[in-house]
């Protein structure tokens, strides 16, 4: 019943209106083939394979799971087949280098790509998004040979890969993990230990799997000082390339979760596995790091999927349930009942959905701008900045992208009223699957240690001021623009507002290191407003050009401006306490002695 | 690995110091037996009931959850014994009344067990909670010899009972239901129709199960005023009142469902079944409202309950979990690191829920002391007090406290990382079960309209005065006591705000009557935060007392005045955006076309 629609005609609006996505191409070496037209005919194929192939398997990966037989993992009904269409499609070699087989379109373009097959169907875009993880690992930090053995054969989507991090003792401290990689007289190593939650770890889809390892070489210190990284096949490669000999790398079992159910989700045992270094000793986590935030952005992604699903099904329903009548009179008076669409509490649901929805794709998409520049841009200076204003704006997509995915989420189930509860209309699966996203890729509260104690306190505030800094100019632009000025004037003040708060946080946290955390997730989601705000601000003021032009599709343009009011009258006002409750301190947390939490 | 233990030190201070339960039983007629001695052995009897019978259960329930094979319903393992033992135990009948084989005790203290019994096993807990629901109606509206036939198996627990009112067009607009009567020569009549979404409509658990069922008479006017009610029985009782012919109602199927598994959510067909009516015809609805108070102070419970679950297994996990470092330097210095309860963010998570939890808990019990009032208070006036009170109090306590048990259980979860969507550890199956309450009962949209519309506004304003004319005498009372100041002023101050927000509400309601649905649910949870800042006020309060007395368990009212200081300054708080949004009028929900949703 549930179903997705690619919303290809808001994705345009930011494109080409808001993000004038063509002159940020043309302003990228490398970047100019991907004019309008070819980025549309793009985005209209992604779009179908996206409708057709995979929303209608959503719901069928998420009843049947992924079933585990002796170490073999097989994927839900069509599954496979999707993958196979995906990979003829060209669609895994689409934002690579051309030297591994890539078409060498730009990563943007990649992400706007994701968001219609992560929309359409979550679980099974995790086996290619896993792969993505490991293709930028080999890409960034792997040798000539690793990249012609391993990365091409990813490229083409022949091999899928994995990332495998946690172990049962570690998640969020890595420096605790303990599997090992003994030197092998060849060059290579012997990996053995247990990794758990690795997402499509083993399955049915492709004919190899490559795991990227996190694991400790003999001598290697403690902590995540000693932490290198590795390559482990399911299949070593042949002196050809191609799948050769079986390695001592297998799944163990797959886990009963929530949901996500149609991806699988692996214990995977290394028994002396024969592994391949990538990078120098030690630095794995580093390594690491320098494409978290690609990979950050793509559990974003998974909070605008979840909210854009969410509201388009919970949005059709409410256009046709018949049930009460509103408040001022009936609106349907030849039915027996208006359509739940008219009462204001149930619009409030929808709206804030479609609020966070594309205040999202606005977020997501002006983040996927500042991953090509931090890649092409002419100068390093451009790089640079572009690599700052990512590092800031990464946590706060995806914890609050991802936060305001699991609302959305559960406000479609509400509209649904007791059917949103039943598994036949999907929206329940919505909310499972959402549930994970806060959790995964570092939880909310890591993401908000991460903005408030390493960018912005520790950059001394910097980082912050060169986004604020946009955002100013971007309110002083606006000054003369009569109409915008109840968006400018809210803006303005809570820009203002967000640097004296950090003031006052970092002056606590000198005296008190608690300070941070105690006030890093209201900051985290306080900071996900604001941001929000200057994105539905800039999208009020393209609509306001727009309809200057009289345009025939006016409609679309006065529902940016309504929805723009609805954010900034009905969700920014969460500021208020968000600002109040930062500044309560930590002694409000910390004075409860942990043993004396319950008696 | 799950577990619930029974909160009765908490439970105790609430009965015994915050709501002074025995001065309560002694004021009530017929209540003098409920003696603190005599109210505690039942709670510790309740507590081992719901620990060592049920809790083990809940998992399982979640598992098998119920199966449906050609009518029948087979329930989780060990769920029918269980409900033996609680029959053989004599719980059915503790609240009702002598001359149907009740135990004569006070409504408030199965509310008390219920919340045990809730908590251990929500889904188990729904087969006796539906028979109470058919109890209440066939005690107030029930002939004498429909309660001597019906009624006393009920409170035997020998049979259970069903609310049939839901249809697949109808769940909140009950006046569109089509399900049919006709009366037929001997006074009763043939009951024809589908309901949906029956709890407990179909298991074996008892030998017969007696659905009350909304239906219209041939001649009965349209909408809510031609709705009556009737007693259909799955099994017509014989001449000796046993068992006797099946009537033709039966399962047609049951729902896959979020959560709640263990419990049937059940599509019941009535094919021509023989009813009986009850209470006046065309006067269902009313009669159905007359207990609706306790029906709904039954379902608030339900977000007690998996606040209260979650808080206990979020917390054990918190102690023992080793995670990374506390910010202010090492805890556990001999580990490899400390527990994660040392993080600030993990903290208020976990006394979001602890807040949530005992503050729930104070609401419900002190609604319960008036359910006791309205209807064993010595004085007409004094049971119209009562009644009044809850009616105010019963929306906020059914929405408010599954809003935020909802949002407990999801804190419990995310204190758990990764292993919290994993099915083992329970935490996702408290989400999922937590999901339906918000919903089911009346939603919280409904739940809200109900409150500002129905009982504030309809008023004039009169039902929320008594109240705030309570919190008022409290602040009062206390304004001589320093250490008491931080809460009564933040309390006051919201006490007055609060009628001053009703008034301007009122009045934009008077031009338009879509402004009452436009800050219905933002008051409505206003109202609940205040509503437990007053009750965290009063433990604070009695905290204090005690503290002077210098009592051995210092350290439990020490724990009480820390978590008071955190929810006034946490969570209170959230009034600030509340208030601002619920003043920002209903044009930012109603401007916008229900076509232009969407493009």
């Amino acid at each position: 019943m549930a179903e997705y629609k690619a919303p290809l005609r808001d994705m345009q609006f930011m494109l080409n209106d808001v993000l004038e996505l063509e002159k940020h191409y043309q302003s990228l070496p490398g970047c100019e083939e991907a004019t309008p037209d070819m980025v549309s005919a793009i985005l209209e194929e992604g779009a179908k394979f996206a409708e057709r192939v995979l929303s209608p398997l959503n719901q069928v990966g998420d009843q049947q799971g992924c079933q585990f037989n002796e170490g073999e993992v097989t994927t839900p009904d069509g599954f496979a087949e999707a993958y196979q269409a995906f990979v003829e499609g060209g669609w895994p070699s689409l934002a690579h280098d051309p030297e591994w087989g890539g078409q060498g379109l730009p990563e943007s373009l990649g992400i706007f790509i994701n968001e219609m097959v992560g929309s359409a169907n979550w679980s099974w875009s995790m086996y290619p998004g896993l792969s993505h993880g490991a293709m930028n690992t080999l890409e960034a930090h792997g040798t000539q040979e690793q990249k012609q053995t391993y990365l091409t054969k990813l490229v083409s989507g022949e091999w899928t890969g994995t990332m495998c991090l946690t172990e049962a003792h570690c998640g969020t401290d890595l420096g605790m993990l303990r599997t090992k990689a003994e030197p092998a007289d060849d060059g290579s190593y012997r990996i053995s230990g247990t990794k758990i939650f690795i997402s499509a770890g083993e399955h049915d889809l492709a004919g190899n799997i490559v795991h990227i390892v996190l694991a400790r070489l003999p001598d290697a210190p403690a902590g995540t000082k000693g932490i290198s990284l590795f390559i482990v096949p399911k299949f070593l490669p042949d002196a050809e390339g191609n799948v050769g000999e079986r390695n001592a790398v297998s799944c163990g079992s797959i886990e009963h979760k929530m949901g996500i159910h149609g991806n699988a989700t692996c214990v995977m045992n290394f028994d002396n596995a024969t592994g391949y270094l990538i990078g120098p000793a030690n630095k794995g986590l580093n390594c690491m790091f320098t494409f978290m935030n690609t990979a950050r952005i793509g559990t974003a992604l998974q909070g605008l999927s979840h909210t854009e699903w969410g509201f388009q099904n919970s949005l059709a329903y409410a256009r046709d349930r018949l049930q009460m009548r509103a408040l001022s009179g009936p609106k349907n008076p030849d039915k027996a009942a208006d359509p739940i669409i008219v009462h204001p509490a149930v619009r409030s649901m929808l709206l804030t959905q479609k609020a966070f929805a594309e205040g999202g794709r606005a977020l997501i998409y002006f983040a996927a701008q500042q991953v090509d520049r931090s890649k092409l841009a002419e100068t390093p200076e451009e790089k640079q900045e572009a690599e700052d204003l990512l590092s800031l704006l990464t946590p706060i997509a995806k914890a609050f992208l991802t936060e305001t995915g699991l609302e959305s989420a559960s406000h479609g189930v509400q509209v649904f009223g007791g059917h949103g509860y039943i598994a036949e209309w999907g929206m329940e699966q919505n909310l499972r699957d959402a549930r994970i996203a806060t959790i995964y890729e570092g939880t909310t509260q890591v993401q908000a240690l991460d903005l408030l104690g390493r960018k912005v306190l520790m950059s001394q505030g910097e980082l912050l001021k060169r986004f604020t800094k946009i955002i100013h100019k971007f309110c002083q632009s606006q000054a003369d623009n009569e109409p915008m000025q109840p968006f400018v004037s809210a803006l303005s003040r809570l820009n203002k507002e967000w640097g004296d708060l950090t003031l006052q946080i970092g002056m606590k946290a000198m005296k008190n290191r608690e300070e941070v955390g105690a006030a890093s997730v209201e900051y985290l989601m306080y900071s996900g407003y604001i941001t929000l705000a200057w994105l539905w601000a800039r999208q009020a003021e393209v609509a306001m050009r727009k309809l200057a032009e009289n345009p025939s599709d006016a409609d679309f343009y006065h529902a940016k401006l309504k929805t723009a009011r609805f954010y900034f009258e009905r969700l920014l006002p969460r500021t208020r306490t968000l600002a109040e409750v930062m500044l309560s301190g930590a002694d409000n947390l910390m004075e409860l002695d942990s043993e004396h939490f319950a008696f």
